[in-house]
């Protein structure tokens, strides 16, 4: 099997896409869950976005603390504040607290051909929950029967979380809740039941004894995950050296499962 | 509601607790769970063990890493041994990855007035999943029916998870697997559905965003866990501002449910 990299190459590029909103830039478009939806290819791409910021603060892009219902606050922090702390571009810390200086949302890109896409004007899941005040990243779509499951990290200052939603035209997403509790990301649903069960693999990171691995966990209703079970880690002076996690829905083959991952 | 202390305390020390076998000490003797029994009452303790070591070694006791069948393996470490590295009294670091240095296993402790106590001879449940490599620890008790669910941390290389196991009797004791992934422990079971669900609060801790805070999930079954809420979390300033946890199994009172937590 040989894989042939686009010409044209990248596909989507951050300017393709129209903000949220008009103070806004979209900063990246990237890991994009992927289906066939009807007679087109849909990703279904996560969209970040930040506020334009000066050389002597930043800005922390939230849900309204109280009231998630009132949308994105702009939370600013001067860099001379003895209580901010930089970690790297995408995140600081304040008062010991970790904030994202960007925003992500979901955005949907269509295309007949998979080359040649069509960006949705409007964002298709938007952050809006508290578990989301810091956005919502990185989906995958599984498809069972004729649902569209799309399991996606929801990030807020209490952590990293997988949440699930649910929809049949890719126009209404009904939200089933966080399925998997901080820090867990990079969540693949097989596309069938395997012994009588749903089957996902997830990434948990634990702080004190473990590494960044990829575990196997199940279920009989998609919502509630259980006989979580270690599947495999980085390996030591490889490639996959420092962390993994699922990135594509397994792919079922005559030899078995495929599952690409990413390290 | 005034709380007295035992003059007796503490009920039980280390060096009332036989080891496991003769070539290990007990050195703790802690985090029961605790039920009314029949017309007993028991502590499900935490029992942690470890061989004698000298100065110049470390060792980790710990299930034989390809077959956990074969028991506990003694696994030393010279201190001068440049991947060799100190964390506290309790965990080390050798290329890398992060062990402990006593394995606990959990033993019953009987009494007919909640003072004097008779432990058993031999562990009630003793590490042998690979999942337990490390050992398993801070049991709590939850009665449902005839069924007492026990849930404990099962720690192994991959992390620090909560597994469950039931019983009838307290003789016999059947395992039922993971319900929570790394990093999670402080679970405690509500003794009666809620809303048509099981509930559970428990504690995640994350790496990169979150402190350690106590959430709620619901279950059908005690196995599958999902709708995952943050409840409340460390408090600046107050005795549980770095990290807090379910303690006691949650109780019913006419104001609500009691939960005691530490900090």
């Amino acid at each position: 099997m040989s894989i042939i990299r686009f010409d044209e190459n990248p596909l989507i590029v951050p300017g393709d896409v129209k903000p949220s909103r008009s103070d806004f830039e979209v900063v990246c478009a990237f890991n994009a869950g992927c289906i066939r939806f009807n007679d087109e290819i849909l990703l279904l791409m996560r969209v970040a976005e930040r506020p334009p910021i000066g050389p002597d603060y930043v800005i922390a892009p939230i849900l309204h603390p109280e009231d998630p219902s009132q949308g994105i606050d702009l939370f600013r922090v001067d860099r001379s504040n003895p209580a901010f702390e930089e970690i790297d571009s995408r995140l600081f810390s304040y008062k010991g607290k970790t904030y994202l200086t960007s925003i992500s949302h979901l955005r949907i890109a269509r295309s007949r051909d998979g080359r040649n896409f069509i960006i949705d004007e409007r964002p298709a899941i938007f952050p809006e929950m508290r578990d989301e005040e810091y956005g919502v990243e990185d989906p995958r779509i599984t498809q069972l029967g004729d649902k569209y499951y799309i399991n996606y990290t929801a990030v807020s200052g209490n952590g990293i979380t997988t949440a699930l939603a649910v929809t049949k035209d890719f126009v209404r997403f009904e939200r089933r809740g966080v399925i998997f509790a901080p820090e867990n990301r990079d969540v693949t649903i097989f596309p069938e039941k395997i012994g009588g069960r749903y089957v996902c693999y997830h990434r948990p990171v634990a702080k004190l004894i473990g590494g960044a691995d990829i575990w196997l966990a199940g279920s009989p209703d998609l919502i509630n995950w259980g006989n979580h079970q270690h599947v495999c880690g980085p390996r030591s002076g490889m490639w996959d050296e420092y962390k993994i996690g699922g990135g594509a829905v397994p792919i079922k083959t005559e030899k078995g499962w495929l599952e690409i991952y990413h390290g």
